[in-house]
């Protein structure tokens, strides 16, 4: 049975997941792509997944077209498990507790998020904050976190587009750490670290790339990954899934996407939303926002023994070349 | 020119090196190895490196045999530079000043630790530490990090078996955090948790590969990776280069590289010391170790954004797989 296991001297959480092995992969012989056939994701085989938990844009083209635009089903391979109980943590360990969904993105078989369509790509982020509110009931979950690997290299098993949500007990450390740190900024600086550092890209502008009436998009000046670009509301709040505008930020990720791939064409792809914990604990200085990122380099021995990234390309060149695109 | 970058919410250091992307790939293109010819590690292609700042089993074979064993020169691509100067960190940022040095395990043309013979492996764990101790006189060093990636989806760019150093002029996240543990635990609990862990898996025998006189060789219980593998000292100490045993430790790493080999042939891995700073601040706690890790499974999305690892091979299954090869 999966389980999260703690290292007690870092804290960092493994999730031990043997299940996980058994799932398909579309890319494991790198020479030859083999595609699972028929396409799991494609509209017509929806009984090759469990049944949707949500769909959206059904009927949009009653004149024959497809049954849906965007549709979420449990993942068949589970990291994590919703019918796992949550055991004492004493030991160090407790078992798989949490949701796994995936957004199937397009009816159709396209790969990657600048081939969806306007109504596809909206809805897509629609069902994002939609998943993410049903999240909030569940009284065992800490977190939910909306991502997607867009091929291979990106860690993709699947070449349909889709995006996932996991949800569990615990708040991840990387949003911990940015809640810490957001935190300890408001306390000596007087005011939410994004907000500052959103005024400090919009005045220099060298590590801009898009801006839309509500959103931002830079390249973070202690950038990790070549390309990596973070996409924020101008507007202070914690929350993604409550913002009203998520057509317009639908629509930013896209063109970022279409500006990476058009740099850099097929390049394998991440991103995840970080928006605060499921439940408000105290008063809250986080500031939602996109981390994109490309995998043209790999991680190796120094980045993972050390904790340190090695980025070959510089933001400021990186936000140069996305704005000329 | 190269820097540190660190982020000022998660305090995580970025090295901003653009001048990497310029150094050779063998692998860039993994339909068609285009392999760099002739090999700069190579016996007879010195010409190719910089000059070596070390060589180890000159002359062993003197009867027409191989100029040297091992050899270790400046990385031709250093991701930090020895003329580099340090700056204030005021800003969140440093010049990229350090060390960058290339172990190379052998005079032929051999891939993996596996292949290395007796001599070649014993003098690699050599140079680790004789390396190791050079740059403790440097000022303004604060850590070295050796590590070794093999194969491409190990973050090899050359083929040739080597390990690399890097030297830098702060601890790196991923020891600090070891370090922080292990103090916190020892207070807590009056002893090392590396003895303790040691002495709990000695007793259960559940997650142990391999042991000899001085060392021992477990699947960690919070492991990260599939057929990740700690070797510890039996006996507590600090500095891996202080270590009278280091023959016997080459032996046992290449023992264990040949069990994950037999299982996963050809399979990508890393692996990186952790020893103590360079510069001894107070009383230690630390345990000094290396840790394997294969490269079977990618970091995603959730990986990378929720900083959680999954990992599909359960330690306690790894372990009885290793043992019995």
């Amino acid at each position: 049975m999966a389980e999260f296991r703690k290292d007690l001297l870092t804290d960092r959480w493994v999730l031990i997941a043997e299940h996980r092995a058994a799932r398909p992969d579309e890319f494991r012989d790198k020479a030859v792509r083999r595609i699972v056939a028929p396409c799991p994701f494609c509209a017509g085989h929806e009984d090759q997944t469990p049944s949707a938990v949500a769909t959206y844009g059904e009927n949009a083209w009653p004149d024959g077209g497809e049954p849906w635009q965007v549709r979420v089903v449990p993942n068949k391979y589970p990291a994590v498990q919703s019918d796992g109980h949550v055991t004492g943590i004493t030991a160090g360990a407790q078992s798989a507790r949490g949701r796994h969904e995936v957004i199937i993105e397009s009816p159709r078989h396209v790969v990657t998020l600048s081939e969806l369509t306007d109504v596809q790509v909206e809805l897509t982020f629609l069902a994002y904050q939609d998943r993410l509110r049903c999240c909030r009931d569940e009284t065992d979950l800490a977190y939910a976190l909306v991502f997607k690997n867009a091929r291979a290299e990106g860690g993709a098993s699947l070449e349909h587009a889709h995006s996932q949500l996991i949800a569990t007990p615990m708040v991840p450390c990387e949003v911990a750490q940015e809640l810490a740190g957001a935190e300890r900024f408001q306390q000596s600086c007087g005011e939410c670290p994004f907000c500052a550092m959103l005024h400090g890209e919009i005045a220099s502008g060298q590590r801009l790339v898009a801006a839309t009436e509500h959103f931002v998009a830079v390249c973070p000046f202690a950038s990790r990954f070549p390309y990596e670009v973070w996409v924020l509301p101008r507007v202070h709040g914690d929350r993604f899934e409550e913002d009203p505008h998520s057509a317009e930020l639908a629509r930013l990720v896209r063109d970022i996407v279409r500006r990476i791939e058009s740099l850099l064409p097929g390049t394998a792809y991440n991103y995840w939303i970080h928006t605060a914990p499921l439940k408000r604990t105290s008063q809250s200085v986080f500031h939602w926002h996109v981390e994109v990122i490309t995998r043209m380099s790999r991680m190796a021995g120094f980045e993972l023994g050390a904790g340190y990234f090695i980025n070959p390309v510089a933001p400021e060149q990186a936000a140069n070349r996305l704005r000329s695109v």
